[in-house]
């Protein structure tokens, strides 16, 4: 069962049996190496989560490393949740976008596209992207990219990834401090906010919008946005993630705002997990409702209530909640015949 | 569960979701004709095995004659296995390549691609092959087929095939007489040994590398080494067989040290069965690392362990091995979402 949370149902109906080129897009920051900011990962290794998802995404193994990650209180990457679904009713094409990741995935004959993007610094002091170059690479790749199934799903795998996408809104000047996702249950709110105000104190008046972006967003976040530009709606694309998609969606706007430009969105969702959606420590509705632009939003009827495997049962207590684009990969499943058992059945069948 | 022979499994798993065309490459020798050298199909009527597997494959119905080919232990031809994949998950085109049938299959609508091949000689005395003029046109076939699918699955029906195969890897000095498969449990080493040793007793030193082929080989053996050249990895092929299939390698290999050629393996793979991969009787793997190129080969996890019925058994028991690329077609029903329960049902289905 597929759930709006903005829009109609019509859109992803529309999409009821067709194929998915799956994109996932691929980052570093060095924000994820400040302590306790994150769970999305091995402690000290959180720089490998990009690289081993795409991994197991990819393959079914991890191979820069020998277990799959497990964040320390062993929820497992919800990378398990986009595989079974690939293994019940495969995506078209998985592409991966290296947006500046520190250790390449080792796979072959995946299509891995590389922007010549580096991993970008720590928020707390300066991200240090130029933003406008890797905004305008996201743009080309938007413009030339030939869909060969029906639509994209376009995924992210970014450590720290909900703090950078929290304080690039804030620097865009939208009012979403309490809007913004983690993956922690008892959100750190110090160690967060502490990285965030920094970032902010960066900002001056004179930075223009690329500027800010360059000090406290990350490479997913800049590229991505100019990757739905280029698009220009000429292909059905479901935006796969949470809070940090909707922040993709917030640069997109701010940046059509600056250029007064108009821009048709009748092609453009989002898909998120039902653990975002019913966080209580962040609003994707409220997000997403601060869009001057009229979007879709949908997450799947889906959790693992029916599971008696005990590292699932965190995700229901709120421990892990998205990426990977497991939402969308869920909703993917669901309307392409699977059902909630038969993909528990399958990620149950990873974790022995 | 699609496990490795030899290379990584980035090969398949980059075809997961997606449709191939299914070519299956049909030929009668004479040599199947010598008592007792091969159970595939009907005592008598060993002839007619690739026309009923075609026919079975394509239709549902053997046409040629009044049952499914079955062996005197009463095992069921491979196509059965082919043929439910094709239910459950079809192949986006079948092709039949008539590489020198007897009796031409009776099926309307799909393509049947004439070669003006007829049937070759038993090895025994000579198999009388214009291997260079079938070699071109396997050439001049792989060089102008356009696949309408994502890739090619090439399998074969050629009953005695593998003695064919075995005598062709001799007389091309691979050292390899242990290394072959045979339809038998109880491989009838006699009759085997004494046609191979025929067979090679006609080569003499002067004999090139396609007069050798001419006598000992089969139409199929050549005409695919041609194909294969003649693709020129253009298209990702999966070979979809046992030991005969590594023979067209060994075959390809031949040719390409002969001629001194680079070519590119990087879309080429070969996919057998469980049964032949744990044939004690062959080494299906180490004829493969006989190659001066290199080459993914993958085998599906699946038997009929789960399966009551007791002609399915007689797999188990080594009986049938390959064929009609039953090995390939597990595959791709594995990679497309199918499981062996699934497989196992359909097949029941036909057997009543």
């Amino acid at each position: 069962m597929v759930k709006n949370i903005i829009g109609k149902n019509d859109f992803v109906e529309s999409l009821r049996g067709k194929k998915a080129t799956f994109l996932l897009s691929l980052s570093n920051t060095k924000t994820s190496e400040i302590e306790g900011i994150t769970q999305a990962g091995i402690p000290g290794k959180i720089y490998l989560t990009p690289t081993l998802d795409s991994e197991f995404l990819c393959t079914g193994e991890v191979r820069s490393l020998d277990n799959i990650a497990e964040t320390p209180k062993g929820v497992p990457t919800p990378a398990l949740i986009t595989r079974a679904v690939h293994l019940l009713k495969p995506y078209g094409n998985i592409e991966l976008l290296d947006l500046g990741l520190l250790i390449p995935p080792k796979v072959s004959y995946f299509n891995i596209h590389n922007f010549e993007i580096t991993p970008s610094m720590s928020i707390a002091e300066d991200a240090k992207i130029d933003a406008m170059a890797v905004f305008q690479k996201g743009l080309a790749f938007g413009q030339t990219f030939e869909c060969k199934d029906d639509y994209i799903i376009l995924s992210e795998s970014v450590p720290s990834g909900t703090t950078t996408a929290c304080a690039t809104a804030l620097a865009l000047d939208y009012d979403t401090k309490k809007l913004f996702s983690s993956s922690f249950k008892d959100v750190p709110t110090s160690i967060r906010e502490l990285t965030i105000e920094s970032a902010l104190k960066n900002i001056n008046n004179e930075d223009d919008l690329f500027s800010r972006l360059g000090k406290v967003a990350d490479n997913m976040l800049i590229f991505n946005a100019g990757f739905i530009l280029g698009l220009n709606n000429k292909t059905k694309i479901i935006l796969a993630g949470g809070t940090q998609m909707a922040c993709v969606l917030l640069i997109v706007n701010s940046i059509l705002k600056t250029m007064g430009g108009e821009f048709d969105t009748s092609n453009l969702a989002l898909c998120t997990t039902k653990w975002v959606y019913e966080d209580e420590n962040s609003d994707i509705k409220a997000l997403l409702e601060m869009l001057d632009f009229s979007i879709n939003a949908y997450y799947p009827e889906f959790d693992f209530s029916t599971s008696n495997h005990p590292a699932l049962k965190l995700y229901d207590q709120g421990e892990a909640k998205e990426g990977v684009g497991a939402g969308a990969a869920l909703v993917y499943g669901l309307i392409n015949g699977l059902n909630n058992e038969n993909i528990i059945k399958q990620i149950e069948s990873f974790l022995g």
